[in-house]
């Protein structure tokens, strides 16, 4: 089954706008279930918990794994992470080690994606039989970001 | 300044032993800053803490981040991971994020190693920049992932 991909987004929006409004990088990342439930949402909290690993799929990852007892994902059935920028290498490790194999995301992250750009992944097992989709209300999930870099700049980032 | 590799190593090795004795897969983790301290140790605790991210690196990552009150450790000068075994993709990503560049690691994992084997991000920047030392106490960092996987075939493992 597929996941309506708009309306997760949606969600993943939502957190990175929170997100956005902690004076953080404004990334938003929800896990969603076979069935089209959500099992976990998140936004990035590497300022707020000085944890370079607070990344929103690996704040969405730990809480599914604890509300689910398990360090790996695929029992319940295939989970989709749907976060609004591509997931840099550490998320995409995190999300292999859990078992999640299917990804939609908003826009690339030329600097820091893992799958496109300069490293690549994307033509390498286990990523090249993920299943994944780009480009879902990329609009909204670029403008976010291009507003917090340009309030960095500015010096009139929140928090 | 060169940190003492074999010194360290024996530290990320007792992190190891005791991960052993919890049943978790053995692999422990010492970061050490530029006047050779300790900044933080960690063992493997994925079973303990149902969380595919608990490696060990991220653990010391962790905890040293919330001791310097920062998710970037490059400020307190060049930090060096010392791991028993080759990081993972994951593990790799947080070293990068945090601002780690020099790695002593005892064995290459083949199958999930971020560095060699199929990814090979060692020919890639940053990587390619990196300070990276194999082979430190090898042959104990082997005997003992290789002690824990027999265990688990002969239904002996602990925990």
């Amino acid at each position: 089954m597929q996941i309506d991909a708009e309306k997760w987004m949606t969600v993943a929006l939502g957190e990175a706008r929170e997100a956005f409004a902690r004076g953080e990088v404004p990334v938003g990342a929800v896990l969603v279930d076979g069935d089209g439930r959500e099992i976990a949402r998140a936004g990035n909290r590497t300022r707020e918990m000085k944890d370079a690993t607070a990344h929103a799929e690996i704040l969405a990852l730990r809480a599914a794994e604890l509300r689910e007892g398990d360090f790996r994902l695929d029992h319940i059935g295939p989970v989709t992470c749907v976060v609004t920028i591509e997931p840099c290498l550490m998320c995409l490790g995190a999300l292999s080690l859990a078992r999640i194999s299917r990804i939609v995301f908003g826009i690339r992250d030329e600097k820091f994606g893992g799958l496109f750009g300069k490293f690549n992944l994307i033509e390498r097992s286990p990523f090249s039989e993920w299943e994944i989709t780009e480009g879902v209300l990329a609009d909204e999930c670029h403008e976010l970001l291009k507003k917090f870099f340009e309030n960095l700049r500015n010096g009139t980032a929140p928090g």
